[in-house]
């Protein structure tokens, strides 16, 4: 079939929106109309060139939501019409990973994901003939896209496609980190690093934790009234500490954070992520992508002391499991999705959501198909 | 009272073993009659002046075991005659710490005996009048010494103290690590870096929890009959192993360990420990005590695709109360000392100890009083 597509034809180059042909789904997958899809970080991580594992050319999004138009063949947990939203880190439900209980990163279609195919080894996109790469399993840049059935999420039907498909990435790493990987507690005191979209969806998931301080850091102060609107207790601006930042917000946390989050992928604030932590158990999530090479480094006497280091990837939530679960909590008023979406879109203008996120003015730009 | 004791003068120089002057034990204090004590690394980092916090002179040794002979003002717990092991991580069970159930690092002493001091600020060590610092709360190179009462294991009096007294430190720093902190389950692989004597308790404490795998690494191969005798079950030397060490130890536990630990105090090793670790939930220990000022690294990738990076200290064991268990664990024959201690001395020939240290050829000597 013939679709509109936003294609990253090159590395550093503006997306470009054409017609693409896309194959029907095969064994074990589903043909899914987007109807909406968040711009991440991630993809402009990839279009810029700065991924050394990105493709071209490519159709990136990997945080959409859409409806089943077809199952291909032996897909027996969805039917045309279910709404769904697409998950870069499967869930099969098979595999070591899957069934370990210690983890959601599924290892069943990890090989051919990583070099943008589909699990048989193709790709379903060309033009004129040529190839085109899957991105992250989703490509959701793309009014229609076919992904592995253990990479849909079933969701319910009345939830709107233009909110929820941000749950489908910046939700559910925020909100899963706090909740799955920390696992804070009522009482405990948070420090959050970036108050981006992920740091607010770390902010919000530590307010329904029933975290006491929730302490946000960010060096730009515009940051400030929406974090405190999301749950955030203390703003500090690294840029008007007196001294170093790590006892300053030691000293805040009367001891160290119990848990704190670094939510931009800066390997020195991961550093000070870990060091404001309390002795004896403050933990420290690595949410943040850093760039290609760069190293995280500390004395080994803050483990020692009983610092704990760790990382987060999509909030460490089993995708077709919790997903579902996020999006009842939308849709119950639990948490806050509607004003995380400051700009929407068609997918002509899709490269506005990146110079939007370039200038720093959008927290999250949704394509609206 | 006057008592012999070793004296660490000034950095670098052999211990002296001279006549002291002790004085009793004030309010929450108890004079201990050491029957017997472990010479440790830790000893000799501090008498080597590689220990930045090293304090000169002072009596070192913490590894001791002995007898209750006064009790000072305000002792509830304990009575003359009593069997104890001293603490250097006491446990108050007031604290902060003490009180959050989620570590053995008390704090209720820790800033007096960082200084070398007891509680009050005062030392009961001196010699001509001149003050001799306490060293790590204990100081066991002395036929007696004060102790403060939350310091202080009530142990049974039917254990000997030549063996014992190693559960003070060795012992309970590698069972510990495995039992306390990494929570080692049956069926769980098991990397252990360095096959010491700290090594060789993590292997009959991984042993003791049923793992399947239990892999020490050390490029000694003399140490490798001891190591499967504790229950090893495969020895790697990393000089023969062609190509990196880290994928090795991957494959052999088929995708990385459960659980890893570094028992020697090299931060290169540190990372290997690390890096060796599963995907999604492999966790580091880091044990061993780095050089001042070194620090350990890695790709934070490591972390967010789900290793974690712990440390732990005394095993993090709660001392008042673990400590007696473990004697007890010895005395059923679950754990074996017997064959750790290699060497029995007196205190006059404690510098023998620490020559046996450097030449590698003791894994534990004790001396008997």
């Amino acid at each position: 079939m013939e679709i509109r597509a936003a294609i990253a034809t090159a590395a550093k180059q503006p997306l470009t929106v054409e017609t693409v042909t896309l194959d029907g789904p095969k064994a074990g997958e589903v043909l899914v109309e987007i109807k909406a899809t968040g711009v991440c970080h991630t993809d402009e991580f990839t279009r810029s060139g700065a991924d050394p594992e990105g493709l071209f050319p490519s159709i990136l999004g990997h945080e959409g939501a859409g409806i089943v138009a077809e199952i291909g063949p032996e897909v027996k947990s969805l039917k045309p019409g279910d709404h769904v939203i697409p998950l870069y880190i499967p869930e099969c439900r098979q595999c070591e990973f899957c069934l370990s209980g210690k983890t959601n990163l599924c290892g069943a279609i990890r090989a051919t994901q990583g070099r943008g195919v589909m699990p048989d080894g193709t790709s379903r996109f060309s033009r004129n003939g040529a190839m085109i790469h899957h991105y992250m399993g989703s490509s959701t840049f793309a009014n229609y896209t076919v992904v592995p059935e253990i990479a849909l999420a079933k969701i319910r039907a009345d939830a709107p496609f233009e909110k929820v498909c941000y749950i489908g990435c910046g939700v559910t790493t925020g909100i899963g980190a706090v909740i799955n990987t920390a696992k804070v507690e009522p009482g405990d005191n948070v420090v959050v690093f970036g108050l981006g979209g992920i740091g607010l969806n770390v902010i919000q998931g530590a307010r329904m934790a029933g975290a006491d301080l929730i302490i946000g850091v960010d060096i730009n102060p515009d940051k400030r009234q929406l974090a405190e609107q999301f749950g955030m207790t203390h703003f500090v601006n690294p840029k008007e500490v007196e001294g170093d930042l790590v006892p300053y917000l030691v000293s805040l946390t009367k001891g160290g954070a119990d848990y704190s989050f670094e939510c931009i992928g800066n390997t020195k604030l991961m550093r000070q992520a870990l060091e404001c932590c309390h002795k004896g158990w403050g933990t420290s999530i690595i949410i943040g992508v850093a760039g290609a090479g760069e190293e995280i480094s500390t004395r080994p006497f803050q483990l020692v002391t009983g610092r704990v280091w760790k990382g987060s990837a999509f909030g460490g939530a089993k995708s077709r499991t919790d997903v579902p679960k996020i999006v009842d909590w939308y849709m119950e008023g639990k948490i806050n999705i509607d004003d995380l979406i400051t700009h929407v879109m068609p997918l002509e203008r899709i490269n506005e959501a990146f110079e939007l996120m370039h200038k720093g003015e959008s927290i999250r730009s949704v394509i609206r198909f």
